[in-house]
């Protein structure tokens, strides 16, 4: 499955979801769907933001041994994003409103990044 | 209660919790508690890393208008940290085992921080 399918279908399967991207950590989306839900904000932009921030947060963290970043999750009054490190250089961040399915679309989001991971290589 | 009081609580009553710190969007700690669990790193010194990025990403989220930021997540292999703003210069921060029951240290920092906020003005 190509990954416009797969970030699609995370989109689809988690209610409140307003936006599914995989992007870079230099802020460039290479793939972006929105959701049915919408936020009078471009949560776009959001993720783009975000990306920059987990990329200081993922060197923060191997600076103290802390190990890998597995999830970096930002829940604001009106949104909740999701950031998944897939490799030192892509991640993937889902965007749901705050009465959301949070935990479904943390649970789809890891089982979800191999096989986003497979298309990437 | 005395915020050192509240924090030594919150450590002590979840399952897997490392550390509790109270401290300032400048990385400075206010007070500081160790729980049972050990980590083999310094869960102060994650947290002091951490303080900073979440203020960066506090002011990301209100740049683009997604409202304040409620509650930042960091889930790495060795440790989870909670980070919860209280007011534009402080914040709190839980770190736990990843086993560690991270649901009842949301809810138990949710819970706690209104009466941290009392004692910091």
């Amino acid at each position: 499955m190509a990954f416009r399918e797969l970030i699609e279908r995370l989109v689809q399967e988690v209610p409140g979801a307003v936006n599914c991207t995989l992007l870079g950590f230099d802020g460039i989306a290479i793939d972006s769907v929105d959701g049915k839900s919408t936020l009078g904000l471009s949560a776009g932009d959001a993720t783009i933001e975000f990306a920059h921030l987990v990329g200081q947060i993922r060197r923060a963290a191997e600076g103290l041994a802390a190990g890998n970043v597995d999830e970096v999750c930002i829940r604001s009054e009106k949104l909740v994003t999701l950031l998944r490190p897939l490799t030192s250089e892509y991640l993937v961040a889902l965007t749901m409103l705050p009465g959301g399915l949070v935990a479904k679309g943390r649970y789809l989001l890891r089982t979800t990044a191999p096989k986003l991971l497979q298309e990437l290589s």
